[in-house]
Parts: structure tokens; C-alpha cells; sequence
């Protein structure tokens, strides 16, 4: 609830009520409203006191739009996923980004051993002002994509995977060590941050 | 050597004379050099063959600079580190900024334990238009930076610490779960990294 | 049960049937009691034959209060926490604390990523005759306040946060390698061990 | 030197002097011989005694060719590396598969950051009948190979790397989470095991 | 849903509509299919709507078999296990290699700790023409039938066992480092992967 | 060079050059100094140029001592150590505690595994106003004398041991885990810390 | 089910039929049973099938005997154990060794932050055969009772703790760590092998 | 120095003056002695000052034997190794044991990837009253014998071999893990711990 004009609410580890209390005060005060990690439970709360609320179920986020920032639909964010089960946490940052008044592209299910799906996006990647990696597993995507494109690349690991995969640590340490340059990393799962600082760089000028 | 205007050598775990081939390969086709973690040793062997190299000491970097790029002295990054000891990778991340054609200020030995030598610089951390954050131990000058900066915050662990710092993993653990949106961070040490990132963002208009 | 004038009980892996039975024998003795890490349920079934037994909620813990000690109230000790989500730890900290006779005063949610609102807490902080400085995620908190403070600071890492989080690790690390001399560490999630410490020092003359 | 025709000696560890008894005698038997991890003065020390020994520097092994065995030239093992710094376990992979009487080509230097400089490579991916895969800091490469190739892909992981690639341990979970199926991995810089697993995938028939 | 002749779906973290769309989808175009980490709950969906398929409750795989692959019965694969709780693992391993149309032979519960019950397989073992060796725990079996086959060995490591078998990781560092060549590892639990890679190196020819 | 009486200097990674000229520098401001982590040869070069400074071969320490503070010598800080290998460490805690103003006994080579030799110095230990407990290995002295010891104990693990104790890893945990509460800890290794720390403490009233 | 003159069952991961036919099948031929990590429910399952089978329900185990072993109740295996939590898996141990014909007696609660209580029992100690010293949290227990007993000791660290005890990894390396010669380590609260074991050694002559 | 009839000295990190002083002190109490970890420079200063000394270069250790203890050479131990590099280690234990009073034998080379090998063994594998088995890499052997013999097995996990061993780290989780019953495990590389242990075990009666 500190930095940008949407205010922000981290939902995990809070009970409904609390939820429902900080939204409904925010909400008084007119602003554009981000509550990630909040479960289906948490939005009809919510929705009960805040009328304008909505829930972006795969993302699980409940978004609250005021005074809608202006988009340069020229300049679009692309959140490119590796797996279908990468897609919520990809989400998560493209609907932050969305919020925060940026046009935003998805690609996803493309993952590298099929490096012929990833290939037909060229353009798309190309193009992009700032990109979004998001990848489980061995997280190989933000490799390949970051020697594709000359703009920004934030890579987001994600605790898809089993054994050892160790909760997304295999993808974590794949994507510091990319052998690609022009690429950093956030916190595994962390779509919000991808979402907030792809919005910030995307709004550079 | 495959992104950007600059001709990248990665010098760790090459002899000296394959660094010396490399870069007066390179040299012949008047491109500028970046040649990382490079040894005093490696420099003398570079200068005899390519006249006008030159060498950071302290960021261990050779350069030979061709094409000089211009520079946008309104939009500069800011490098900061929190020990002295962070110094040389600081200087890595600095000097890859300038030689990509970049205003470069630094600010070092800010550690946020002195939290008013940090404040002392707040208008130059308000000012800037990229900041790179790089600090050892336990890595906590990233998250007060983080809170301060409206702009992109690029975090580099370093391996400097002992005992439960475990090579850097504490700083980089610290960063990645900074509670400071607008965060990414790279590999440990990984100073060229993000002083590459930093030129990509400070470059967008 | 072994040191202190208020016998300790730890609840966890304890069944409701085990804790009403210790903590029924102890009150015969009349002793003060502090029950950690208790349910709802265990305090229900304390309550039935106990009849001065409290609770306190966040703080998951069961007091019975005899022969209260006297309080200087001039030497306080000071709770602190990150974020909302560190506050039960932060209250099994300030209840033991309070429970073994000292002063407690509490300020909650200032993580460093706000500095400011850190920075208003400046004089209490240099007030405080012991410091509890209780985070998780990154844990940059003790590193901030230990640089303030001239007192001694007891740093208690939470589990709160998630993917590179490594329940309380990365917290923990940085703890240990803050840059700010003067500073311990206790077990993650370890209030009661912050607030027994603390109570000893700050009974020191 | 149990399995395979050619007896195989481990030298890491071992003394010159030991090395060079080994050998020494093994060539009295008339049989192959490969040693693994061989320093250039272990390799004076068995020449000095066997004189048909020979060295193979950059895969730091010694070899001794008796009986050559038949080589189907048709089927051919391809020994892929992502850096140059790689190279060496590559190489180790490669003379391992040769003296075991295996056609082999090398396609070095093919990193997923440069996806062309790869995909340039594509009619020799398909048509090679066993790839060996080695890559250092993310490993991404044996995703992206694994996907392109039908036939079996083995990895190797290398220590090529520093900070968060933490000797190897990035390369490995990387290629052991891998997206593409049919992929085996081996222990981090074992281009011997590498090597001798496709000779024997090689000769079935 | 890329590679081979069957298509394949992974059901862990799917719901159970998308895994009955996915099949239904697919066995339009009159595929053979495999899903893997498959519930019963999904089978019965899935088997609503394409009434060929086929439940392996142990191995927790739905299976579609169209245009039946011929099988080479000469040449099968031995799919062994350490122990009992290894089983579903060594299924999973097992029904992949049949639907890609490989005789398949299975020895179960012989860990090395029975030395003698594993001996009397040597015969089954030497005729192999490719082996799986499925073991959680300390994971030795690889190692022992590494030693006794000429022919290709793919470990699998599990998860089962407890304490500082820490998920697999015990037996998965084992297997990376046996000390017989001419072996190679799968991700933790990953039969599928095992079953895929013994059914392509045992149609080469 | 920011907290206490004394000017503290961290050697480690500086050069002799850089040690000299800040100690030479903090000198003529007639600062108490405490460098640590200073080799022999540091030493030498500050002699040279700081007539009165002091070295402290076995706990690596230089000491300028002006101003001396007065001291209580009723208030004692005892610094115990569990093995002779341990006494470097222990002498760093005790050296710095003595020129910051405090009373100090050491009771070295008293290790758990002799639990005699550790009851004979019951006295010491609850006469001590504040206690400091260096150990390696199993780290177990911490938890008896926490035992035994009413006042704060600051526990230091250090890096002695080998094979898995993992850098001082073991000695940390356990110290971290002690069922003895009023412990708190510090980084391996940082006898200044506890040193700092301990006086800090010792000093209120 | 391989060693030793009871059988043994791992009920662990099997479901309750599969534990009722198997321990049913080994009670036709009039063994000795030991199930352990067995349910309630399991144990209801079996005594329906097997009637003299009962329950050891803090142990977790269910024992049929049969043959009664003769016990030289003059050597005697001592079972201790540092902390109350500790106690299933002491018992585990406990009833193991006693179904294969054991004295053995128990003292359990004495852990080393209490070092009285445990010199208490100095004479128990000195006069085992054989120890068993069970431990969560720091595990110091074994050191201590190691340096006491002058006969084996077999040490079993517990999964008892929480946050930095790592499900158990803390009492496992303090305890591999430790300083008393005669020490060795069974994996985490592995009861069952540690009585299995002392029942070996006690048995010796 | 504490227990057992044989003075003890562990030299690593001692200087070559401690160690000489140290045991020169200890020969004029006409104790055995047994200095672990020396080196040959140690050894050459000792015997200067105590002419009986002996050196043991493989095991590197410093003995003294004065009242040779009384051996009982029907009951010996088994020391067992499965590589070469493993020696060391298993001459440490072995060597220790024998300074003890114990008869020794021993059995090297005997990998499990050679099965036939350590099968040919088996007699004395039967024979043995206790056995000490000394395994870097997986560790396999301690499972393959521990399945084998009746009596107590001793296991040391060594840190020889590479990559994911991690200094020991794979072998020594492989050991305890163990599905054979009955075995207990030392310190990676602990050989010392292992004879003290053995020798223990092999003179109950
Ligand atoms: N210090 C560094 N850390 C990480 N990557 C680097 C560094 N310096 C250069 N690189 C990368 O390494 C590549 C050159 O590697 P090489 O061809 O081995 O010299 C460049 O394209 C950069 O992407
Ligand atoms: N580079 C290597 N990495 C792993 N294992 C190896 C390597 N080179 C040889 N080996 C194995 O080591 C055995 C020989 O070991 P040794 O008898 O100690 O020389 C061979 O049979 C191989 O299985
Ligand atoms: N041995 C030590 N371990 C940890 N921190 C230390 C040590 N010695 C000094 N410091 C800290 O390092 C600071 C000085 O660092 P520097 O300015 O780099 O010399 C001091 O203020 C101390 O807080
Ligand atoms: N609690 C336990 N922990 C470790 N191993 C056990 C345990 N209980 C039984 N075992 C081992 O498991 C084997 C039986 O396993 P199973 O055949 O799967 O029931 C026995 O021979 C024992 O060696
Ligand atoms: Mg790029
Ligand atoms: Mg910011
Ligand atoms: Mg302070
Ligand atoms: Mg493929
Ligand atoms: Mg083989
Ligand atoms: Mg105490
Ligand atoms: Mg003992
Ligand atoms: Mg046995």
C-alpha cells in the first residue's frame, strides 16, 4: 500500500474479515484497489461491501478499477508462459500490469522443447517493449527468449514441477545463471512483482 | 557477442592468450570490447596487440572503446554498494553502463546499519532513472532502496560475508524476498549482468 | 519449566488432554504459568479447571498470573515487526515478555521498504532498554533498527513469506549477517525465546 | 575396468607413480586404454613407459588404442557443449565414445541465447543417432535439444558458472526438471559416463 | 503432447474437466493416449466420454490405445524396483514403455539389502536389452544392477522413505553417483520420463 | 566506524595499504581502534605508522587503546570455548569485550563429551553477569551452560569440524535449536559480534 | 522381512488390507511380528485376523509373539530421551528391542538444558550395556551421554522442532558432529533400527 | 583424551609445536597415544622428542603403543572399502582399531558395481564380529553388506568423488537410508569414530 497509485493488499495469511475490512476502507478513499492472493471466499466478502469489486479467478485476484490510467496500446508488455500450469501465476502479472494502465499481450504454452511454437512468436517478442517470462520446472524459457529480444526480460520461476524441483528452486537458480544478458528475476511465484515492475519500466519515457 | 552494440568476453576460465586472440579479433572489426573478470595479467597481453584498450582495476574490466555512443547526460544510473567491499563488482555493473553509453553516478558505503549516510543521498536515489543496488551479507540496502525509488531497482548479491553468508546465498535470498515492489535481481556477483540491464531500461523511450 | 520464576510449557505435539493436565498440576503449586503455542481448544479445556487462566489469541498463548513481579516502568523493552503477517510472533514475544514483569510497548508493521514510517519511531527506539526486532521475507528490519539503536537487539526470523522464503531461511540468513553490530539471532518463529532473553537483560542491573 | 573392452582408469586422486603402474600394466595385457582426469605430467610419466600412449589435453585423458575396434560410420553420436568454457567434459565425452569405437561429431559453442547459431544445427540434431548434451550455468540446452531430437539425449550438467550456479547444482536440477522427455541425466562434469553410456546405446542393434 | 506417437497428458495440477476436454479432444483425431498422475475421479470423467479408455490404477494411468505399435518381444525392457512402495513409480515406468509398444518384464522388491533375491534375477538382467531401476531410500540397487549389465540403465529415484531421505534426494544423489557406468538418471518419481527414454532406446536399430 | 567507543575496522578483503592508512587516519582523531581479522603483516604496516598499537596474535586482532574506559570488574563477561581449535574465535569475543570497557574470563577446552571438567566451573558460570559460548562441531555447550546459567548467553558457532558440520553449519543449527532458552546467536565465527554484543549488555544498568 | 529371527513390517505407505494380510500370512507360520509406523486402525484390522497380536500406541507398533526369546535382564539396553515429544520414537526403540529379547529400561525428560537431572541417572549410565539416546531439536543429548557411557551409544535424532530444525536436520548433524567418540547415527527418527541395532551389540558375547 | 585406554590427538588445525608438545607431555605419562590427522612434518617432530613413535602415511596417524592390550583374535573386525581413494579413511579406522587390541582384517577395492567381487567375500563377511564399511561416491557397499552379515556395521561415508557428492553429502545420506537393518553411521570421512566405535563393540562380553 505503498508505491503507485493502485493500492496493493496481500490477501495469504489474512483471514476473510480482514480482507474484507481493508478493501471496503480503501475503497472509501477512492482508489484503484489490487488484492492478490485472494481466494474466491474472500472476493463475495468483498463484493458485499465493495459493488464494483471483481475477481480474476485463474489469477486470483480481486481488482477494484477507479480513475482509469490512460494505455499507450503502442507499447505493450508480453507475458509469454512456458506450461498451461505456469498460467496462473502469469496472470497474476499480466492482470497487475493491466491495472496499472499498460497494454498487455499473452503467449502462453510455449515451452522450449517445443522451440517451434516459441519460434512463430518471433515477431511478437520482437515487438514487445518489456517481457514476462514465466516457467516452472527448468525454467529454460528465459534463456531462449532472452537472447530473442533486446528489451527488458523478467523472469518469474514458479514452484510447477515434483521432485526435484524442490518448490521452484531448479527454476530459480536456471534463470539467475542465464547465459542470456538483459534478464533479472523475482521471487518464485511472484507474479505481483513481475506485474509491478514491468509496469514501471513500460512506463519509462 | 551476441547482443547490443558492445562486443561481450566472459575472460574467467579462459588462458590469457585466448583472451588476447578474442579481443584482437574482435578489434579488427572496430568494434567496442567489454572483456569481464579480466586479470592485470590479460590486459598487458591485450594492450600489446590492440593499442587502445584500457583497464578498470578495481571492476576488472578491459575495454576498448570505438564508436563512442551518446550519451543522455539527463537520465543517469544510479550505482550504489554497501560495503566497500562490494566495491568491485559496483564497479563491474558502472563501468559496463558507461562503455553502453550511459551517465553513471555512484554512491558507495551506504550500508543501511548508517541509514543516515543512506538518507543523506535521497534526492540523488529520487533523481535517478535506473538504480542498481549492490551489497553483500545480508543484502538489506536493496529493500530501503526499493521503498525510496519510483524506478526500476536492479539487486546484486555479492559473495562478500562469511560463515552463514554461504557465498552470497543470504543477500541473494534477502533480495529475492524483498518486501519492496519493483524489484529484480541477478546472479550473485553478477555486476555486467546488471549493469546491461540497467543500459536496456535507461535506453527505452 | 526449568529457569525463571514463571513455569513454561510448550503445547505443540501435545495433546488438549496432556496440556489441561500440566498446566492444572502447575496452578497447584501456584505458580505463574505461560502456555506457548496453544489452540483455542487447549485454553477451553485449561479454562474448566483453571479458573485465572487467559488467552491471548494472535499470540497463541495461555497465561495464569499469580504473584504478579513488580514493573519498572521506565526500562521498556520494544516490539517490533515487519508486517501484519509477523504480528502472533511478534505478540508471543511482548505477552512472555510482559508475563516475566517488564514493560512491553509495540510498534507493528514498519518494514524498511517504508522507511519513514520506521524513521518516526526514532525516538522510541533509542528509548528502548531492549530491542525485539521480529520479520520475515527479508528480514532487513534488524539491520535498519540495529543501526539505530545502542541498545541490544534481539532479531526473531518468521516464516512468513513464500518461494525463495524457504520457511524463514532467507530471514534467518540475513539476519545473521547483518551489517549492524550488536544484534543476536533466536529460532525462527521463536518469540517466546526473543521475549525470555529480553526480559533477562532488561532485569540486569 | 569392468565394463566395455577398454579398460578405464580414474587418475583423480591417484599419484603420478600410481598412474603410471597402472597403466603400465594393463598394457601388458595388449588392451585399450583410457584414463580419465589425467594431468599432462601423468601423461609424461605413462608415455615414458608405454609408447603408445597418447594425450588428448583439453579432455585431460590418456588413451592407449589396441585392436580398433570397427566403427559404423553411418551412426554417429553427437557431442553438443551451450559455452567454450564447456568444452573440456565435452571433449572427455567425445574421445571416450571414439576409443570405444563410436563415429563422433562436435557441434560446440551453440548456448540457447543465440537460438539460431542452434537451429543452424537442426539437420545434424535429427540425424545424429545419440546426442550428449553439456552445459554449464542454466543448462537450458538439453531442453531445447531434447525437444528438437527423437533419438536419446544424455546431459551433462558442468560446474562452469559461479555464484548461484553453485558448482553445477543449477545445471543439474535444470536438465533433471527438463521439459523434454526422453532425457537422462549423469553426475555434474562426468563427460566419461556421458561418453560410455552412448557407445553402448550406440551399438545396440 | 509433442514427441513420439502417443500423445501425453500430465494430470497433476489439472483439473477434472480439463483433463476429460484434453483426452476427449485428442481421441477425436484417433490418437493413443497417456495421461499420467492420473486420479481415479479423472478416469471416470475421461471414460464418460472416450469409452476405450483404460485405468492402471497403481501405475495412476488412463491410457487410449489406437493403431496398437507392434512389439519386438525378442528385445524387452526389465523394469525393476527396491521395494514394495516403489511400485507405482516402476508402473508408471512400465505401462509408458507397453503403450509405446515394448515388451516389458517385471522384477519387484529386490533391494540390494537381499543381495541373493536380486542374484537370482542375473539371468533376466543379462538378457535385458534395456533396464529401469526404480529405488527410494539410499537407492542402491542402481549401482548393483549397473555393475551387472552390459546394456543401458535408466535410474529412477522416489521419494519414498523418511527423514533424511529428503524427498528423493538421498537416493537421487546416489544414483548421480554410482560408481558403475553406463547409467543415467531421471527426475525423482519420474517414471513416465524412464518409461519414454528405455521405450526410444529400444527401437534403435 | 558508527557504533560504541571504538573504531572498528573488518580486515578481511581490504589490503594492507587500505588497513594501514585507515587505521593511520582514525588514529589522529585519537580514537580507540579495534581492527579485526588482521594478519601479522597488516600489523607490521600499522606499527610502522601507529606507535602504540597493540596485536593480538591468536584472535587476529590490532588494538589502539586511548581513552581507556574504566572498568567494573565485579560485572564479568565469561567467554567459554568447547574445543582449543575454537580458541581464535574466542579470543576475538574476549579481546574486543576487554577494550570496549569490560571485566573478562575465559574457561577454554571444556567440551560437553567431558562433562566434568564444564561442572567444575559451575561458580564461574553463575557469577558471570553475561555469557559468551564459542563452539564448533555439535555446538552442545551452548544448550548446557544455557542451562546452567541464569544471565544472557550469546552463543558463536564456528567453522571447526569437518566433513558434516559443513562450514560451522552443524554448530549453527544446534545452537539456533537449543532447548535451553535465553540464548541468543550470532554468525559463525563472529567472535567480535558476541564480543560487542556481550559488552553492550554488560554495561546497562 | 529379512534379518533376524522376528519379522518386520513397514507399514508406512501400504493401506490397512495390505498390513492385515501380510502380517496375517507371517502369523500362519508362527513368527514373531513386528509391525511398525502402524495405525490404530491398522492394529484393529490385524487383531480381527491375528488374536494375540497387540498395541504399542505411543510406539506406533503392533507385536505379535510368539517363541519368547530368553532376556538376560544383568545387560540391559538403556533408552533415553531428551524431550517429552521425543518419546514415540524412544519407544519405538524401546519395544523393538525388547521383542527381540532385551532387558531394557527407559529414562526419558532429561534433556542437557536441565544437566541435573541427567547426572541423576549417572549410575544407569555408567551401567548399560548399551545406549539409546533420542533426540529432536539440538540433539546435544547424545554428546553428553556419550562422554559419560563407556559402552556404544547410538544416537536418533528426532523430526521434534520447528523453523531452523529443518524436520530434524539439526539433531542429525549435531549429533554426526559430536564430540564424544562412540557415537553413531541412525537416519531421523528411525526407532526401529536404532533398537534392531542395540539389540545386535547386546547380544554379542 | 578422555576416554578409552589410548590418548587421543586430534592434529588438524594444530600447529606442527602444539602437536609435538602435546603428545612429548603425553608419552611421560607412559600413555598410548594416538595422534589422528598428521601430517608427515608432524610426525618427524615428534619421534625427534618421542623415539617410539610410529607413522602410519596412508592413515596418517602418529601412534605410541606402550602396555600392548591383550588381543582376542578369534573376534575381529572387518574393515571393508569400496574404491581405492577410500583407503585412507578405512586405514584410519582399521589402525585405530588395532592400537585398541583388536584383530584386524581387511577387504578394499570391493564396489558394489563388481558384485562378484564382494560376493567372493562372504565367508569372511559371516565371520566378522563387527564391520566397519568405508564407502565415498553413493555409498552403496554399507547397504549390500549390512543385508549380508549379522553383526553390527559400522558405515563412514568419505568425501572422494565429485560433482553431486558434495564433499560426502551423497554418501552419507545414502547410509542412512540404508534398507539393511542394523547399520549406524559415522562422520563423512570419520574414520577415527568408526575403530572407537568397533573396538567398543568388539571387547563386550
Ligand atoms: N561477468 C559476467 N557474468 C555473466 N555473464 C557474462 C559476464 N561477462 C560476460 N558475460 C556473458 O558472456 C558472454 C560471452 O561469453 P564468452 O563467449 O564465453 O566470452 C556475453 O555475451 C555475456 O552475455
Ligand atoms: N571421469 C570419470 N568419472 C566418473 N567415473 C569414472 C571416470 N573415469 C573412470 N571412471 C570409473 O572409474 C572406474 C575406474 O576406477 P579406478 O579403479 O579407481 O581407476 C572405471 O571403471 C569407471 O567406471
Ligand atoms: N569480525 C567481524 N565480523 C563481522 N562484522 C565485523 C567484524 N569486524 C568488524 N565488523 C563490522 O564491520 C564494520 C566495519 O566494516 P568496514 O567499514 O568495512 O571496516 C564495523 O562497524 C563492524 O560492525
Ligand atoms: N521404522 C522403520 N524404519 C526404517 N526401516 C524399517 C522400519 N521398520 C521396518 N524397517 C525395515 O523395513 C523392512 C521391511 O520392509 P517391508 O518389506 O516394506 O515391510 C525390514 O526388514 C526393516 O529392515
Ligand atoms: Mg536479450
Ligand atoms: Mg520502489
Ligand atoms: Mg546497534
Ligand atoms: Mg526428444
Ligand atoms: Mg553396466
Ligand atoms: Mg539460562
Ligand atoms: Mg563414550
Ligand atoms: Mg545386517
Amino acid at each position: 500500500i505503498r508505491q503507485g497509485f493502485a493500492e496493493v493488499v496481500f490477501c495469504q495469511g489474512k483471514t476473510v474479515e480482514q480482507v474484507q475490512a481493508i478493501v471496503q476502507r480503501l475503497a472509501e478513499y477512492n482508489h484503484s484497489i489490487l488484492a492478490t492472493r485472494a481466494s474466491k471466499e474472500m472476493y463475495t466478502a468483498v463484493k458485499a461491501v465493495v459493488a464494483d469489486a471483481e475477481y480474476h479467478e485463474l489469477a486470483r485476484l480481486i481488482t477494484v478499477e477507479r480513475q482509469k490510467p490512460p494505455v499507450d496500446s503502442e507499447r505493450f508488455i508480453l507475458v509469454m508462459s512456458a506450461g498451461t500450469s505456469d498460467i496462473p501465476v502469469a496472470e497474476e502479472a499480466a492482470v497487475t500490469a493491466e491495472i496499472m494502465g499498460n497494454e498487455v499481450r499473452r503467449v502462453y504454452d510455449v515451452g522450449v522443447a517445443g522451440i517451434h511454437r516459441l519460434l512463430d512468436q518471433r515477431q511478437l517478442i520482437e515487438q514487445a517493449n518489456v517481457l514476462i517470462v514465466v516457467a516452472g520446472m527448468e525454467g529454460a524459457l528465459a534463456s531462449v527468449v532472452g537472447g530473442m529480444a533486446a528489451k527488458p526480460v523478467i523472469a518469474v520461476p514458479t514452484s510447477i514441477g515434483y521432485g526435484a524441483s524442490f518448490g521452484g528452486l531448479a527454476a530459480l537458480l536456471s534463470m539467475l545463471n542465464s547465459c542470456a544478458a538483459g534478464i533479472a528475476v523475482v521471487n518464485i511465484d511472484n507474479g505481483f512483482g513481475a506485474g509491478r515492475l514491468a509496469s514501471i519500466i513500460n512506463q519509462m519515457r
